[in-house]
């Protein structure tokens, strides 16, 4: 029996002690960017991508340490696009986890560019040597590129435009799929993957940890579409039936609660089996996936 | 006699034929990202910085050829900063280059997620390796990080910041420096330190080309200042005298139009004395940096 909780907790401070330590100190001049960078990394995230960046790495027989730089860099990326979505443009969400969102504290200018300083950050990290003692891995450069894919046109952004162009639209399964696959599955599922190479496993490890990767990512979000349904304003600190009221699309709307729950079970259920190529080495990256969609924040 | 007109008309057609290559086709979808991409970075720019990579490429022996991702990763970087400069939130801008900017036609939305997706887009293009037939340079990573350095919170965002918070401000010539060092000297002088770097440059070149690109970054960040007071808005293809209304930072502001001028012209000058080690290697970089303070928009 794995204690998953506890595993989480202990990653989740490595995580957080090797963000704080790459992140440049509030004391940097013009201070007020890093505040506003170090702000919504630190408004209580639970460090998912990271954490299944590490996860991967340890199920292919690598030290989480490994892979820190780049696990950190996902977690910069995902900030990012978090304040970014909050924009009055685009979500104008004034909370998020509980706390004021990243403009309502340092002004819509300010949000901008802490998240386009975090995006640059991303790149920066990776790419820095001083964070590779024992070398720079030989797989990096690849690994940044396939992340600017996940992260760009062709995934996380094309996922987001698609989703915003979507309120106030009858919206079908298959463009559902696109933004949800996009938006979201596209950066978790290249965290599993960067773990996985750079961690050193073989192509075929990497391959079914890929695959694991989309299916939870896919859970994940349709998890997020129903906690937003029938979630505790209280535990998700956040205001919710957001959805709702911009007419969102999302696996609910267009199928119901219970409908939406089982599709997302079935994708834990497939990323659990992709893993099997994996045996022993996966029993905790099962555990996550389950753990994905008991959450109830 | 150097023709520098014909010589940056060559160069400017070889990096517009080169983005519109390496930038995906408007018709993918969804369409409206790809559009607003290519809207902004074909609306008419002098193509200034992947020029000088070019040419620093070509002083060190190398050919242009050679540095084209590297080059148009570049421009999309500054299409990026353009993008966010004008949007609502910063500088509110309804023109630039004669014409609507981005999200005066594509919603303020797309106009964020625009200038993150080139952001995003400039990191895989130069990580591509389908995009270096001859292999991917060992110096190439080391290149990124130097560049994602330049245009983040030590460089270019940095900057960015500051011009924003000194609106409306007195502002000493110390935090000027840093300004016009930051926002726009950085990527500028990234861009020939590039052209030097992956053109196979000696330590020695790359550091005299380095400095040339820090002087006439600061010499065009100069001009710019002086032209929106003085210069023609027919041939600028913007609004003029805006620095003025918002009170921004500027060398006319501090000292007036003859000294700003001045000390452009004294910046190129050191920006060619800088190039005394590359002996006739340099002579066209030097014609450009005239050309930069000769430029009448």
């Amino acid at each position: 029996m794995v204690d998953i909780e506890g595993y989480l907790q202990a990653q989740k401070s490595l995580v957080d002690e090797a963000l704080s330590r790459y992140l440049p100190p509030e004391e940097h001049y013009p201070s007020v960017i890093f505040q506003a960078m170090r702000y919504s990394v630190f408004a209580g995230g639970k460090r998912l991508r990271p954490i299944l960046a590490l996860a991967a790495a340890e199920a292919v027989g690598a030290a989480a340490e490994d892979v820190l730089p780049v696990a950190c860099a996902l977690e910069c990326i995902h900030t990012y696009s978090l304040i970014h979505d909050d924009l009055p443009a685009l979500d104008n969400d004034d909370f998020r986890r509980g706390n004021l969102t990243n403009h309502k504290v340092f002004g819509e200018a300010n949000a901008i560019l802490a998240g386009d300083a975090l995006l640059t950050f991303a790149f920066e990290l990776m790419t820095d040597a001083r964070h590779w003692p024992d070398g720079i891995p030989a797989c990096l450069l690849q690994l940044v590129y396939e992340i600017a894919y996940a992260i760009g046109t062709f995934g996380m952004i094309g996922g987001q435009v698609v989703d915003l162009q979507m309120e106030r639209q009858e919206v079908d399964l298959r463009t559902l799929r696109y933004i949800h696959s996009h938006k979201t599955g596209a950066l978790i599922r290249i965290s599993v993957r960067s773990g996985a190479i750079l961690g050193g496993g073989s192509p075929a490890d990497v391959e079914a940890l890929s695959e694991y990767g989309a299916q939870i990512g896919l859970a994940f979000q349709i998890m997020d579409d129903v906690l937003d349904v029938r979630g505790d304003e209280q535990l998700m600190g956040k205001g919710l039936r957001k959805d709702e009221d911009r007419q969102k699309a999302t696996y609910p709307r267009l199928m119901g609660l219970a409908e939406s729950e089982a599709r997302a079970r079935a994708a834990v259920e497939a990323g659990i089996t992709a893993l099997a190529p994996l045996g022993e080495r996966g029993v905790l990256l099962s555990e996550l996936a389950q753990f994905i969609i008991s959450r109830e924040s």
